[in-house]
């Protein structure tokens, strides 16, 4: 049985894993990410705690399949980081900087990208080899799974959904300096945007007006046809169903997969984006299959891991 | 020395090659396309010649890697044909079916994704292993190639870009039966219908008032200085840019490769759609390259054989 170490580096803590070569979670843990002078600590941590872990356990090199790393940066085929501003890092060789530091194979990439893998082999993509993961947060990450590979792009961008122009009619500018990017409208920040916009509008009452708006209380009074929260959380789907279906005719993958935060509201999100979706969509990619992610907060230790036991 | 076949099936013509396995055309010939009854002698005339080809060289089963095909419909992983529509063919494992044919080893695609293959290979896009094929003809055809190979699809429509959705406002149904595919603009027949609408809006002389308005004779009176022909080919760049843009922050690809009739225009076509795309990217794709693709006609046999000998 080989083991792997999955490593996921968020603005504040990495999550690190360790998994058999089936995808059981043997054990997971955290450790703080040290982001003072330009993230200088963040990888010798984490190959510290590698090793302790492989003390601890008595494991050997010949026990292991290396270690695999998701940043939250544009990350290539290669192994390079082009930048990952929350870390402080600019553009260096994560995967052998990481070989040096811990003697075993290791493979980097994007974290959203490694979150789609992980979510493709034992998540909501589980048993499909094509797979788009949108994932709706604060922002709106994707990773595109082809042939059960992370698409990584050359430069590192690759599966950068967030970031399709779908509106041209937007005034605001999205935190990439473009104007009408899906992101704009399909993350959690979107659909709050939205929300304002209708709201200027709804000269009646609603719930929505008595509480603070975000995306969970727009669509749980959505769900208890409350007027206004109906209205924006069509208004929502329309654009993350446009936008998916950009993606889709594309790729035409087997299944989309939806994770994030906005991904609570359940498969309500799924009959709101599937009208624009079929609208918009090639008709050759109108059977996609829709699913939700799975995996939580585990998913980037899981794509992480499975990147070296391929 | 392996060989190859590469077989591109058209409406009415299927071309056809023996490569050598470094990419040299040996021989290429054309036989027609019987689409009557279905389509139903055309794998057995491309079995026919195959073999009168070895036979006439004197080749063995041990001699070629095999027959690739590339078909005008939706082809998937499997070499299953969804429907082409040209060739009057419903679903069938067209792979399958042509390896009884000839004992040889067999692949399929969708001809414009085979064609991109060819172009990844020796042509426009040779070096770069992650590519987007833009095929501009009267319709508008598609190529994703990542790692090497072709994007399929999981029903055949991977790279189907012809049909994402650009244009809001579009008034005029696209063959597809949605408004505001990429097509509806980019493609010749897309020039000519931005063609009449600048033309109608526009008061002074132009010799596109005194000629055929193709998209030959649009680019040809632009790189004069025509003022209208001008206006429309920017309106195409403009498109054009747009579309390519949500291809490249998807995929984030090493190149673009345009082929196709309108591609005849050559760099300036570039130079045209450059403003658009770069307003319209992911600031992290913003170095794609371009380039025009180099093969002609024989993409297609090339792509083909490629597969087979992969």
């Amino acid at each position: 049985m080989k083991y792997a170490f999955g490593v996921d580096i968020g603005g504040t803590t990495v999550k690190m894993g360790l998994l058999e070569e089936e995808g059981d979670i043997v054990e997971s843990w955290e450790i703080p990410t040290r982001t003072e002078n330009h993230g200088i600590n963040i990888l010798p941590d984490i190959a510290s705690s590698i090793k302790n872990k492989m003390e601890e356990r008595g494991m050997s090199k010949a026990d292991t399949a290396g270690v695999g790393i998701g940043a939250p940066g544009a990350v290539d085929d290669n192994g390079v980081v082009f930048q990952a501003v929350n870390l402080g890092w600019t553009k260096f060789n994560l995967k052998e900087t990481m070989e040096d530091m811990v003697d075993l194979n290791v493979k980097a990439g994007n974290d959203a990208n490694v979150a789609a893998l992980g979510e493709a082999w034992k998540g909501g993509g589980r048993g499909h080899s094509n797979m788009l993961m949108v994932t709706l947060g604060t922002g709106v990450g994707g990773g595109v799974i082809i042939n059960g590979k992370i698409v990584n792009g050359v430069t590192g961008s690759g599966g950068e959904i967030g970031h399709i122009h779908i509106e041209d009619e937007e005034p605001n500018a999205c935190g990439c300096g473009n104007h009408g990017c899906f992101e704009q409208y399909a993350s959690a920040t979107g659909v709050v945007l939205l929300a304002k916009r209708e709201m200027a509008n709804f000269e009646k009452d609603s719930v929505l007006l008595h509480e603070e708006i975000t995306s969970k209380n727009i669509f749980d009074a959505a769900k208890k046809n409350d007027e206004l929260a109906v209205k924006i959380a069509q208004k929502y789907g329309y654009y993350l169903g446009k936008g998916l279906a950009t993606c889709a005719t594309i790729l035409n993958p087997e299944i989309i997969v939806i994770g994030g935060g906005v991904s609570k509201a359940g498969t309500t999100l799924i009959d709101l984006l599937r009208p624009s979706f079929e609208k918009y969509v090639f008709k050759g990619c109108l059977d996609t299959e829709f699913g939700l992610a799975k995996l939580g907060n585990d998913a980037g230790i899981c794509g992480a891991a499975k990147m070296v036991l391929d």
